[in-house]
């Protein structure tokens, strides 16, 4: 069994009931390779801009633009595996104890049957209780992780779950396998060293922004090969982005192009990626276009061509 | 059996799949009562603003917002009918004949089994196919129209079928019974007088803006009275309303509150609403809350609870 | 001679060269009864908001949405008038006193012809150039005036000329009679009583916001009839209107509703209008689909059909 | 002791550091008449729209928009009272419990000086906080509440503090006299009619939207006199407008037009305002000219005008 | 003859009357040696944006922008040729086959006096009636063509002319020299690899996005040279360019940077430009400042600079 | 003593206060380092987009993302320099001269006690009076430019005063050294050659954005090295950036992409920076992220890096 998206001869792109890249809709997760999986919540954001619960139901609208064919990998995931949206997990904004157990909850039932789970956020402290819903499988995971920042602080507003603390707690807890992670894009100003520091000492490999320019984009695909074999979890924050390319997250100036992402996703083919997260999504805040829900749908997408 | 929409408490409004008013999506209108169809056309909009295909994908999103009950009619329509999404009409931008065609076959399908059409456009052209299909089993029927202009053109740009000439068409074609066809809230310029007075030679009953400012909204309500048992067909042109409260439509200034077309539409209560339409929704337009869509989606709310 | 403007037929209202409301653009004024102008100055701006400048540009594009038909009054300005562009005056914002003269002499070039003119703003400092044009022909004028505020400070940040004194200058030059002026809509809040005083002192009649509410519509315009015969300039401060009617202006909360205002301007008819203007377009901030805009174009043609 | 806000003159207002009302910025509240306080808190919102954690720094900008002297009322608030900006409550959007509690405690600093605190959410919520703070000094209080909902749901979500529950709370837990308590402007769709029904049976006064249109505005001030003499809270969220005149908010179509709710705020002239909120200011989906906070700023205002 | 730009001291940029690079409005094209002509047809779009029937009159306005003088290429186009705005052509959005044809004769009426055609769309589906009008002179022409996609599909939603098969139907029809035509920039997802192999089969040269990335613009420059001699249309799609340079248009995210795109425009410079469009400019789209149709403006700025 | 910038931990940077980098305001700079200032003036914009004077205004509440520690530099510039917001000079847009004066008056009051003025502007007519300033202490400076433009035109619409001629009166007057000067990024078309030829006639050295290009990123930062020792003046004008990056200005396609033009900024480490400006941000343009106003904050505080 596997599904083809609605094409827009049977069905326009701007009609039609919208679901993660015009899939079906499937509520029972037994069967599938690859589940998308909502995860609306953003309880874990604390600076200048919010929203990112309103990333997946902006994501669905416009995956709708993500055709099968990959021309550059000469792929159609949907060939290859079954693919489903599998809805959001039911997140209540007004307790965020319970919406981070549903958050695990919701991830396992795809993990439990082999599922691998794409997960659009939502802030990024949904990592942590998606990594332990993957726990349950693997454990732990090796990662590689786009980002602006190291979201290895020690807590955030002296609060132990935010958006700037999954990674040390996923280290704690055993879910994340440090030497086998590896941070691309890390820019963003901190109040101090410490992040960096914490993430250096775990074993966590960092390649700034800095380096990225200064040693080309393959020197930054060569450095993935020491994790094959290795079951790797994919976390992509959208403020790896340039705000340039991704305006609906928190901005921070000089990051990656799109084309520059997309490159470095491509090259995580023939790892054993088991599971993904696109985060930081503040559709509310998008151009008129949609170009940050365009590119976190199309990104999605690649890891799904890569998996 | 009767639908009952999502409330926020069994998933917040959101998060999950997008259908008309938090409904099942059905694909066999059989059973229902009322069937929200969504008709994302535009092929007849050839003036400053177009877009109006992206009207119900809008709607769907918008209509989250509203919730089963009715404060003010003290109604929860959903207990007293089966309502559902109904999906949308295939529409072929490219071939603005067959799509023509294909509004008519899908409204068709409803009005077959019984089904009350509540439409969500689209541009005002649309309510010459939907006629088309509900002369299948009412024919003439009569009409409520909500409109800055009547509507009845000869033809527009040289052309039989634009968002401009609906109801001359319809009127020709014996599907609206221009006697018992009251159009509310006339006022934006024209070419001439020429649209005025042919609908007035066909009997239909004209009610200026400046009627309803001088008269007030009581006497506009107690000339629906002489309609009452005919069965009625609703449309409703966005471009009714100021553009105040409806940015996302052709703004013609001047027009009516959001609050008096839902007191008119609410003093529909007690005719035979055999079906309806709400057009003209460009939703690119629109205010960054979408205070036009949520609107229109409160309208055919208000219609359901009055059928 | 007489000017048609562009029909959608001949041109659709979205293509083509951009003139106000699609007439001729004419270059000597010589022959025409009414002449519309751009006047884009704002260097008389200094509030939360500018950009006034651009108004003339905006309100063209927008202008070919107003056709030539006016069903309300049953009149076309263009059967009875020759109407055309006469462009903008060459405004330099660098150099604030040429600016301010070659406002006059553009205006005048126009009055001195006979010919009314039609003036789109510009921020209302522009009023009192103008204001010395007509006086070449006219002097003193009455005028009907349409704002939140008076506009008869004495000084704005200590300089004569601002958007917030023109009409105390006007009374001073000798250009304006007071005692066949009257104010409508006014309710800003302000830095103390004076204005008010200085225009009361003078004999302007003022209609505060308050009184429209209190009195309703009719009374307000029974106020015109005691300026019959006299001749009689139009000035309208688009933030007369409440924001949500038009968002492009310095927000004033609590105005007038667009239908409210047309009405008003339309029982001007029978009045010796020789002169208007449209003022305080802040294009940059209107709404997605120029409702501001559109609504200054659509106040200029109702001004013109009252001529 | 009085503080003078900014003037244009001394500084203009699209300059300098930004306070409520361009008045100096106080950490100290003893001494003050009333202190505008920020509670930039949005914790209890679960529907389409967030963001009105940013409502405070919002209105801030925008307030410097309003001029001292209200000519409507023929008063200057600050000859009369000592105003000042207290800042932000420090809200903790990661502990929803912590923040509810530092509400309580920041606006307890301002009651025990004997300070009217105006509170700028922030959304509904907060009412909840706020009174008990109050409770210290008055209790139970009368309130004046315009909304679109009763807020006297049981719970959000399965959760006790939601912006549906504040006013069961309160009454509950004794701060509130629903004798004195007048709720203007309910019309929203609910999931049904029991926050009506608890609302009525505790003696709450509601008037309706469409009692508003009924009866008149006249009438509506005329039920405040009841109030008279006893110590009345006065809350104002957004949504009592119509999403025309405040985008920014949770849209509810079909509301108050801005007038109309300025004119109620000073018919409150006379009665015993001991504290006031403004409510459910999401300003990222504002209009660009920002009319949502701007009018939020003014009936601020006008509640300091008829304290 | 020549036709000067009007300069910001004559008429500042922001007044006026727009046209195409503030030059002349020119009804007979006879004597030019380039028109620019604007054909605002959107009736081949059908995915999730249109409304590139928008695009002349936003670039009018936007090209005021544009001074003479190239300061990379020492040039000032308007010394060496004639250059005029000719206009839109009469497009008729409810006929498409009729507006095709217009098309075809609005160009072929400046091909037949000798002049070079500028087109200004329009979505992409304009080329093929372009091509038409410039085969009565040339016949096959080579092509440089930017794009994220191949535009060589056999049909769209089953229709021949659509915007995604205006290269298949012109080599069909013989207007294009496959064998002399560059495809530069091509990443877009698609069905399948159906359009690719079509290109290929009939000998177009292809250099996709990665390409571009792997070997760096000088290379891709130098593909140009085998073309000279040869006539060449050159076609831009605004969608070669990444979202970020270009929001306007549908997005396909990881394109070209604006300065790449302007590079390569550059080395056409010897080349027998004999026509060129820009297209699938979605105006309503823009960023606030206009970015896309400022770029687009540049752009055909940058091929008259190369003519 | 130094000041710390306030914590999101102490008040999220949502909440609270707004000032530069979350500084202390302070009044009199005696004992300060480094002052930002804002300086709101924006008279010598005339060109298709206004609204430089709502620069500092909007980067005073961007700039509260920017955290104290540069992890590319490893610096803290709060732990080695004192560091303060000094307000906005007072700016009377109504008087065009007197606001220059008012600027000179401004920065003098800094440079006088030593401190290095940050100036956020404001368009870039505000470099020539802060130059004036600042020749009390250095003359003539050196510079380091970064803009589309020269900025040195002999005159703007026929005055001497504007956003393009600010460097030629610079020199004129003495206070710049056309042989230190580096202008970087430049690419705009102009009215003809007559800016460059200036220039480079007095020794400035100009490295067009084709040269950057060309070069590479190492090379341009190689020529500051002839700098060092003197005393240098640094300009960033937004418009060098590409308008992906800095919507909010007016926008010159292909441009500097903004990690490139960070890059610069930090190569000017070991310079010895006397001042610098950020010019061209006109906020009401930018994206709704605000992505060109968090830019230039951050630019600001790169500067302070090097400094």
């Amino acid at each position: 069994m596997t599904f083809k998206p609605l094409t827009a001869a049977e069905m326009p792109r701007f009609s039609g009931i919208s679901t993660f890249f015009r899939l079906p809709y499937v509520t029972e997760p037994a069967g599938l390779d690859i589940g998308v999986l909502g995860i609306p919540f953003d309880g874990g954001q604390y600076s200048l801009i919010s929203g990112a619960r309103f990333g997946p139901r902006a994501v669905r609208a416009a995956s709708a633009r993500v055709r099968a064919y990959n021309p550059s990998l000469k792929v159609n995931p949907y060939e290859k595996y079954t693919v489903a949206d599998c809805g959001d997990v039911r997140i209540n904004p007004l307790d965020l104890d319970a919406a981070r157990m549903a958050i695990t909850e919701g991830v396992k039932r795809l993990v439990d049957e082999g599922v691998i789970p794409m997960c659009v956020g939502g802030d990024h402290s949904i990592s942590l209780p998606i990594l332990r819903a993957i726990a349950g499988r693997y454990k732990p995971v090796g990662m590689v992780h786009f980002d602006a920042h190291s979201d290895t602080a020690d807590e955030d507003l002296g609060v132990p779950y935010g958006h700037g603390t999954p990674f040390k707690r996923a280290v704690e807890e055993g879910l994340l396998d440090p030497t086998h992670t590896i941070q691309i894009g890390l820019r963003g100003s901190t109040e101090g060293p410490d992040e960096f520091d914490y993430a250096l000492a775990q074993g966590i490999e960092i390649i700034t922004l800095d380096e990225v320019m200064e040693n080309g984009l393959k020197w930054v695909a060569s450095r993935f090969e020491r994790l094959r074999g290795n079951p790797i979890y994919v976390s992509l924050d959208m403020d790896v982005l340039d705000p340039a390319f991704a305006p609906a997250t928190g901005p921070n100036p000089g990051g990656l192009a799109a084309r520059e992402l997309i490159y470095f996703v491509r090259k995580l083919a023939g790892q054993k990626v088991i599971g993904a997260d696109v985060v930081e999504i503040d559709a509310p805040y998008d151009s008129p276009s949609g170009m940050t829900v365009v590119l976190a749908a199309q990104l999605i997408y690649e890891v799904m061509c890569v998996c």
